[in-house]
């Protein structure tokens, strides 16, 4: 198949405040302010954890329909702890970004836990936002005008 | 420094729309009409490029500050490919997510070139998606009731 490519225009209106053009959509990121934000919109780690929901739900929905078993849908909580030392500018062993990120998902469906099992596994593999996430994806950085 | 913890929860509405709560925030995911989508909000990996861009202006104005040079504020324009045969559910050697993510920034300041160059390191260094992306990160997913 060919490749496809997805982009996005970011104007950043404050030291916090991001304004994310996708298509026809934006997005609001912010900080809380206990981070030194406004509080305008969830924060980039927030939208990082959204954008893995939203892919395991797409991969979530093709792959029961592959396997052939009732499945109407599902919730999905995630989270994920990071230390900020690092993000601040202070001395730190720690990585900067997420530690661990736990899913937890609850699917509505009558199928048995052993398909389950083998239905989130094809998942996670299948799920491109889980492949950026788990395994290291190379970010170039250009200075333009 | 202690850990902090980012959680989202997130409601699957069909099979492409998914509905994140994060805090008190809204993010509508959704698939463009070729995607197999009703093309309600930005695609989740159009989500990721965006959690990019925002935490890369939230540290990029930490570090301009803590390198004291002028810096009042950039653009970001963020792509990248990725084949979505794996994800599709066909044979294919290629990984499910992004190859390459493409970061342009312009900024806004009367810097070097060289502080600049200096400053970009920095920050991709600090930048927790920066890190999540860059860098593999576990994922656990358990299923529930």
């Amino acid at each position: 198949m060919k490749n496809m490519n997805f982009s996005i225009s970011a104007t950043c209106e404050s030291a916090t405040r991001t304004v994310v053009k996708a298509r026809n959509f934006q997005m609001i990121i912010d900080e809380p302010a206990a981070l030194g934000g406004s509080n305008n919109g969830a924060n980039p780690v927030e939208y990082l954890l959204g954008a893995l929901s939203g892919c395991l739900n797409v991969v979530g929905h093709i792959v029961a329909k592959e396997m052939g078993f009732d499945f109407k849908g599902m919730k999905i909580d995630i989270e994920g702890g990071l230390n900020p030392a690092k993000f601040l500018g202070q001395p730190s062993d720690e990585r900067t970004g997420f530690q661990h990120i736990k899913v937890k998902i609850r699917p509505n469906t009558t199928a048995s836990e052993e398909t389950l099992n083998e239905w989130a596994k094809v998942v996670e593999e299948r799920c491109p936002v889980s492949d950026n996430i788990g395994n290291a994806t190379p970010i170039s950085i250009s200075l333009g005008k």
